[in-house]
């Protein structure tokens, strides 16, 4: 069971005991476990851009330790200069990834906390931003937990799941949201088989999910994605978790590329099909998928496949969404953090949260 | 309407003007357009079983052209001596690819033609190999020809077509078979928007359909296989074309790993779906998918990606079917050079292929 600790005790941004900054770098995974130290609003900017810390919730946790780190060497100045520069780190780190929802609130949610204390010299500001910050992550934490542990009241020993792209301690805090059960399962003795989607085109369920899981020790399996309708229908898979990205209010979710397609076959093959997230990823203001907007990206990334030679012609199109919408008719149940949401959807995602 | 022709006019396997045989090496392409000669045993082994010939009606056009080419240097044996030899080099290329069903049928062909007639001479042996080595191929063109009439005959001017893996002008001979339709619609000044699925692991739809598609001038999108369900969505796909390897005498279907997915994609959306093969492809013998093998392969082709570092730990688990069944039951119609077949698939096939 050490194994299992290894890996959710190993957070992917935190501080260390010099009190720095500290990421592991994404992009270098599964050949190379780098930590890389944070020490310029620069640092943070790339680390974000580039995507070496990825994952809505580590991108909040990331982005609260930043506010905090990168005010430090700002002690020395008057306090009205200090939250004006302040500010000015948090526009930038803000325009790193525009799109990413947690970014910014997370960014906000520091600012607001300083602007409403009652701190009026930089010492106190610090250590405001410093509690602030491990508050983020703490939550995130009890979070993830909790959201498991429904997860894992879903699912018995030995059942087989198949999980798309990465939502395990890398993206988050510890147990992580899709696979959180998983890990939490493998703690208190079970086992699954895991079979992972490689997650085309940045291969964040070859690179990470399956790194994780083999790491815990759990019964991992790749695959491609085109492969998933063959598992299920060899009767492999008992249960799909995914992870989501934004929820509307009636049921349908956005999350990476692929997802849609996964829960199509999970209704094929009459497979319970599950969405795994935080309730701050229910968007009650997002009516239905037809409202969310999905990021087209380069087609660079299907072009040329990690930087080798090109795999079509230069003058060939390509159509490259990074997510897409899955319908809630598809969809057997939302995970939370506060239980387990079953259709009508709409109604009952109400009922649990706004009222 | 010249970059048609250019297209379909390209053998990927053919008799030069020196009668040498000669490929197009499909796994130089999209980056790099190389003719190889074969002069020897060797040479054929090679093209065969690294994948440069490649498709099935190719491999079964290239072993008719190879028994003719490899017998010619024997051409000065006795006449038993000369068909002890002819059948080793037989011998020795079926077992570059043993699961190759053309392979060993064309292989088989060019050896009874030969035992079969009244020759007692290498130079009249050398005659009815070369001829019976072109019949094959002006088979394999009629045939193709046929099917795309009856296919282009399902879809009309501006449609929206989704295909995957390959089985165009490189894998066959002229129009192909899946892409067929739309190569013969073309020439006739149609025009289709076409959406090809990458096809991994071995990227074939990437390689080789966006390649011939976009030089003939079609209008080609290339996605990554997990992005089938959203151009579905989307409206933008009128029909689904894609190859067969092995068609039951049910209808169940076997074919590039992928095409069961979207053939449930297509079934969720209600888009028609058709496999287009030729009658040689249907095997009476068996009885449905269920009783169909299919071909495992190494795990390096998900775990590398063409030669890149890994994309997971050592230590991860594969699964890598080459090929996946797909039901009848989602499956719109099976276009072959004889006719279109539509349900109920087990009459109607027999009763165009049987009576």
């Amino acid at each position: 069971m050490s194994e299992i600790k290894n890996v959710i005790n190993q957070a992917s941004v935190y501080l260390n005991e010099e009190d720095q900054l500290v990421i592991i770098d994404q992009t270098q995974l599964p050949n190379r476990l780098i930590h890389l130290v944070m020490n310029t609003p620069e640092d943070c900017y790339k680390a974000i851009y580039l995507l070496q810390v990825r994952g809505a919730p580590a991108i909040g946790i990331f982005a609260g330790y930043s506010m905090y780190v990168l005010s430090k060497p700002l002690v020395d100045l008057p306090y009205t200069e200090f939250l004006s520069q302040f500010h000015n780190q948090k526009e930038y780190i803000n325009s790193s990834r525009p799109t990413a929802v947690n970014l910014s609130w997370a960014l906000n949610r520091m600012e607001r906390k300083l602007l409403e204390s009652d701190c009026t010299n930089t010492k106190d500001a610090l250590h405001i931003l410093r509690q602030e910050a491990v508050r983020i992550h703490e939550e995130d934490i009890l979070m993830c937990k909790a959201i498991s542990e429904y997860g894992l009241s879903l699912i018995k020993d030995g059942d087989g799941i198949l999980t798309h792209c990465n939502a395990g301690p890398l993206a988050t805090s510890r147990y992580g949201t899709a696979t959180g059960p998983i890990f939490l399962g493998r703690e208190r003795g079970m086992q699954f088989k895991v079979f992972c989607d490689e997650t085309r085109p940045l291969l964040q369920g070859a690179r990470l999910t399956s790194y994780e899981l083999t790491r815990a020790g759990v019964d991992t399996t790749l695959i491609c994605d085109n492969m998933a309708s063959v598992v299920m229908k060899n009767g492999w898979i008992d249960a799909v978790f995914v992870g989501c990205d934004r929820v509307a209010a009636n049921g349908d979710f956005a999350n990476k590329i692929g997802t849609n397609t996964v829960a199509i076959l999970a209704k094929h093959y009459g497979i319970p099909f599950y969405t795994l997230g935080p309730s701050s990823t229910i968007d009650f203001n997002t009516a239905s998928g037809d409202d969310i907007v999905v990021e087209l990206r380069e087609p660079a990334e299907i072009k040329t496949m990690w930087y080798k030679e090109p795999m079509a012609l230069e003058e060939t199109k390509c159509y490259n969404p990074s997510y897409d919408v899955t319908s809630h008719e598809l969809v057997t149940g939302i995970v939370t953090e506060r239980g387990i949401v079953y259709p009508p959807f709409e109604e009952n995602l109400e009922k649990l949260f706004l009222k």
